[in-house]
């Protein structure tokens, strides 16, 4: 096996965290990951923290689970999920993953044949490629419209998926633009897969994080049209990224593709997967029972605030446009103009750069799939993030080819 | 991707907890899975408990963690093994993973290529053949010879060795069989790896579980001989499988397997694997440091002692013969005569029908590749293994040919 080329996330912020200038007095910010749990802010809530204390302390889930999860577990997603569901999901749909990225794994293996290909949105979160590589699948790439609110290209559907297509994966909320897709979008999106014939794979992980126009609506509301596979985690919404409890759901009420050999091949494969520790499942059907709505609320405000700071700073910096204000998710993708620079390259120049000079770490957007543009998080404390937009503010300063002249101007 | 055919441990499990039949009044005894923590007598040491309720309680650790794993984690580890080692091992050798299962996992993904082929113990652990049919890598079985303590049979290594070889899987000590190896066996096996150039794992998820003859030798210490990756976990010595913590460990001082290119490899696959929890992970040196040598010795003790109980025992059922005295590990292969029997076809009919009728747990051994054998799992409660084993010798005079004869006797 090759060593896939992809560039990931966290590889590319190792090396922008290792270019930071030690010489440089002021403190690091950074806005290239999403992990909010970074910031004081954005830290979960009690019972959610005590039910897990709770079960480890029971010593009652010390043992094994079953690999496809515990029972009680499944049966807790599968009622999480139907609430906003036309339909009923059986505890059966429900498979426990190590987060969300184990779930995007398993997805792309179960999928994988020889020549499958499957159709993944551009900008795009590059798990999805590096699994695709590492298990042979084909990755063909379908653009997000910047102009269109970040919608699907569907005419580029169309064009790019043939015999071989398997299934179209669609973030929603979106990473790394933070789309929210309205209920006639989503329709459309079921529509094109139907027509393909070919599954929808939704990765959820963003699920509820909607504070703009459109509210969230999960795509396995159309599983009765097209069979959906939804992918989510307790990472995002319960600001727990680090307790690895995920699922992989199969959205698919007239059992399309979850025949029984699919069925008995995805039981199989998770004896492979090492899966999430059993207590941690074990607290999960309190965690979704007891968490309190003001909770989420908080969290919903906490990033419409930060978000809207983030659009309003982005403002004032000229070689930084957004062309659509955030509706949901932890990031925004903004549009790099090099030409208003005089001496940066492109993106990745300019994050490293950035770092180097103002100590604030920002993701180059060819990490995930746009050259010349820039994914900022901003669930981060407003007051970080509004330091670092100066400082990024500065920086455009410092290397904006009007410096003179706006230097005479102070002067 | 076609759907493996091998049977797992837990599949079959499944299906003869299933078969019992619910009008036996009888409790249900398993024999049947490596979990000890269904016994009360093998529980967990406060030391480890409080280290994770710890890490927990600190909420420092909600957020991610490398996905390779926390630099501290990795640490700790390093340390530990290389207390067994005539060399120390780098922190970079170290990769945390969701219990020994991903490690395997991780092992045969990354060892795929096209035609490689991969040399595993017949009897073994299933989970080795169900990666590698997911992964397209061919299993050459070689034979365990339990006249010899079920060493490995090294004529059959270089008869099945070719050019396509990458790697020997040893599990010591051994499941199924209990055997623990000498160091003059390791370095047999370690002599026809690098005579055949091939790498050997080394599954330790049982170290240190070691209680006759033979002290457990790592296989890392022929590291400097021959590239060795060590599997682990703290599953089995700390008695908590379902925290589900492990590591894949480059044993290979001689920078033999871990290239450059490897290692860049390895990294990458660890972005797609999702990993244990973070709070777990941090928890791990102080479980290192802390936990107290009499909890590691009362844990042999309840094993010597279990193993010895279940050895004896078994002289008492004429239709099981235990070929050699388990040395270590949680569980023995016995062999079993069906022709002793008057209406038993092989080992499922076997467990099957003393599931039915008995209540007990027992696993077949075609489960583990060895037809008309039967694996015991002795780690268990003392009164639970004996009045199991009283049973099973029940079901044998019952369905033993002289079976007439004895009750005259006894009449
Ligand atoms: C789009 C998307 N999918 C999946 C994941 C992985 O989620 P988890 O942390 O639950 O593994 C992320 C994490 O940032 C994500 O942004
Ligand atoms: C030989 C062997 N390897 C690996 C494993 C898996 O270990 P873990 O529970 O840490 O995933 C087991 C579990 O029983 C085992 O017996």
């Amino acid at each position: 096996m090759e060593t896939p080329t992809n560039v990931t996330i966290k590889g590319i912020l190792g090396i922008l965290m290792a270019s930071l200038d030690e010489e440089n007095k002021k403190r690091v910010i950074s806005l290239g990951m999403g992990d909010p749990t970074a910031y004081s802010c954005f830290t979960t809530t009690d019972v959610v923290q005590d039910s897990v204390a709770q079960t480890l302390e029971s010593q009652k889930f010390n043992g094994y689970a079953p690999t496809i999860g515990l029972p009680q577990t499944r049966k807790a997603i599968s009622e999480y999920l139907s609430n906003d569901l036309p339909y009923t999901l059986s505890p059966d749909d429900v498979y426990i993953t190590a987060g969300c990225t184990q779930a995007i794994e398993v997805t792309i293996s179960i999928l994988a044949k020889p020549n499958a290909n499957i159709l993944v949105p551009k900008p795009g979160f590059p798990i999805y490629e590096l699994c695709a590589a590492f298990r042979n699948v084909e990755i063909r790439h379908y653009d997000l419209l910047p102009k269109k609110g970040w919608e699907v290209d569907l005419n580029a559907i169309d064009e790019l998926a043939d015999e071989n297509t398997v299934a179209i994966v669609i973030i929603n909320p979106g990473n790394p633009c933070g789309n929210v897709y309205s209920y006639q979008h989503l329709k459309k999106i079921a529509e094109a897969a139907k027509r393909h014939k070919i599954l929808v794979v939704a990765d959820e992980v963003y699920g509820h994080l909607a504070f703009g126009e459109n509210p969230f609506v999960p795509m396995g509301v159309f599983g009765s049209m097209v069979p959906v596979i939804t992918l989510g985690s307790l990472s995002k919404r319960w600001l727990v990224p680090g307790w690895r409890l995920g699922w992989f759901i199969t959205t698919d009420p007239n059992g399309i593709f979850k025949n029984a050999k699919t069925v008995e091949r995805l039981k199989k494969y998770f004896d492979i997967c090492g899966g999430p520790a059993t207590f941690i499942q074990a607290a999960v059907p309190r965690i979704l029972s007891d968490t309190k709505e003001v909770f989420f609320a908080r969290t919903i405000r906490l990033l419409k605030q930060s978000s809207d700071l983030c659009f309003e700073k982005l403002k004032g910096i000229p070689c930084l446009t957004c062309p659509q204000k955030p509706q949901g998710a932890m990031s925004v993708m903004v549009k790099l103009n090099v030409s208003l620079l005089k001496d940066i390259r492109d993106d990745i120049d300019f994050c490293f750069k950035l770092a180097k000079e103002e100590s604030v770490i920002l993701l180059p957007g060819l990490t995930v799939g746009l050259k010349n543009w820039v994914r900022i998080t901003f669930a981060a404390e407003p007051s970080s993030l509004e330091e670092a937009l100066d400082r990024v503010k500065s920086f455009y300063q410092r290397h904006s080819h009007q410096q003179k002249v706006q230097n005479d101007l102070i002067l």
